[in-house]
């Protein structure tokens, strides 16, 4: 029996890990792949604090490994199929055999929805990126395509505003879905252009984006526009296979908590980008990641 | 007229000043003294994430400073008098003028209630401690006392015992405050020596904690009992002045906000150790720290 399995050993994960083995509980963290989660795609990381000139998303979660690895966590490779959970006995199944725990941790993280075209995968980190707020004010005074038509991607289109000297915003529709209020903002704001019933072909450079392959699909031209940036905005899914059907979630599939990152079930918390949240960074992860252990630890007490 | 006005540059301030300055607001983030907060007075971090080999409370706030000002942070060394806040008016009343702003963060921190004994202050950071999941694991095998009677001390001394080979628990009265469940533990654990009717008056050591001194309130006698750490757990007081009578506070005075680090009053947030919450850690007060700066952002943008 453990006291704790966590799942994920993204930034979340592994803070919690760091903090529940250096509290000396019985821990097992489990990853599917190798661990770091979607900071292993991020080039460079400029925002996490500690850190002034800046750190590659592979050094930061090297660090942290290293860090939980230190106070005896035990890092597992195992995929997690399916959890068995009533309040009274929690199952993991993996590919390798049962783990009976006290608690659990789901920091299983999220992915952003990617266009799928030529380029892309290959220029991530490199040009093209999912998050404003993370990388936004890598791009001043250079143009960008922004893509989407929600209010995540409008927001995100008038924050890119402040550094690009230009954002196309590609939409494939010849209308937006956003809210009113941030498409009047859109339209009034002189920076942006919107590129109207097109979709995004292929993503064109060698160390970096040189421009972006767009097909109007109206009348089936093709054109490529030279851009410095690509930032898709067309959605986030959280890894919540495991949480569906046992744990509350929001209407977009993230894993409810409260405060003290407790889900639905009593003794099951959830950390990092799983969590229905406002924000979703790394400095955020790091911080739910330590409130689940420490959580955890309490209820595994009986407090 | 400022976008934000950040009171407090600890670990929770300094970063919702690198977020914000980063996001281009025009932000002014005030501090009374040096930045830092209570970081300043913790000798060695080893849990925030991303320094496996540790790294000292001063080194950690000088980066985090250091990397907000990179991105163009103001910290101004004023000390803020007092705040008018209506839900359409801000004023930030301080001993060099007015600040008028759109959005306010309030990371003002909190401090441990001290003993006020000798030997006290010196040996803070070597040897004291007022946080046991802090620093708790430095001291494996070796002997420490806890001082206090309330819920925490108890919590805290029976963590302790993970690491220490013994823990004296100092409490001034005959009987314990805590509850039940907890004196019960506390009873049945053999490594926990409970010392009644007794008070510290000095704690003796040079480059670290070599004995504390005590006195028996009932029969006067007076003792020197040696040991490695001192555990000081009587109280916190979150710096709440500015916030008293403006903002909804929770029993023990801290400021209550939101998951969006929201507090009672509209467009007014607060991150870090002043806020309530579960656990008062340098990784919970970055998180908090950007999710404020960021709905600090939408509320000026009217989102």
């Amino acid at each position: 029996m453990e006291d704790l399995v966590i799942i994920g050993a993204g930034p979340a994960g592994l803070t919690a890990g760091l903090y529940a083995a250096r509290a000396r509980l019985k821990t097992v963290l489990l990853e599917r792949l190798a661990p770091g989660g979607q900071v292993l795609s991020t080039d460079w990381v400029e925002n996490y604090p500690g850190f002034p000139d800046g750190v590659s998303g592979f050094e930061l979660v090297d660090r942290m490994k290293r860090q939980a690895e230190k106070f005896g966590i035990v890092i597992q490779s195992q995929e997690v199929s399916s959890l068995e959970l009533t309040p009274d006995k929690k199952i993991v199944v993996t590919d390798k055999g049962n783990l009976e725990t006290k608690a659990l941790i789901l920091a299983c993280g999220a992915g952003y929805r990617k266009l799928g075209i030529e380029g892309e995968d290959f220029l991530t980190g490199k040009g093209v990126s999912y998050c404003g707020t993370c990388d936004g004010p890598f791009y001043r005074d250079l143009e960008v395509v922004a893509i989407g038509g929600g209010d995540t991607a409008l927001e995100e289109a008038l924050f890119l505003t402040r550094f690009a000297s230009k954002v196309h915003l590609i939409h494939r529709r010849d209308e937006l879905r956003a809210v009113k209020l941030l498409q009047d903002r859109v339209m009034a704001q002189e920076k942006i252009n919107i590129i109207w019933d097109t979709i995004p072909t292929r993503i064109v450079g060698e160390n970096g984006v040189d421009g972006i392959g767009l097909k109007n699909v109206k009348t089936g031209e093709e054109s490529l526009l030279p851009v410095q940036g690509v930032f898709v905005f067309i959605g986030v899914i959280p890894n919540n296979q495991l949480a569906k059907g046992l744990l509350e979630l929001d209407d977009r599939g993230f894993v409810v908590t409260n405060d003290y990152m407790e889900t639905s079930l009593k003794g099951v918390f959830a950390a990092g980008d799983i969590r229905s949240k406002l924000l979703w960074q790394i400095s955020t992860a790091v911080g739910e990641g330590a409130t689940a252990a420490f959580a955890a630890e309490k209820y595994i007490e009986g407090f």
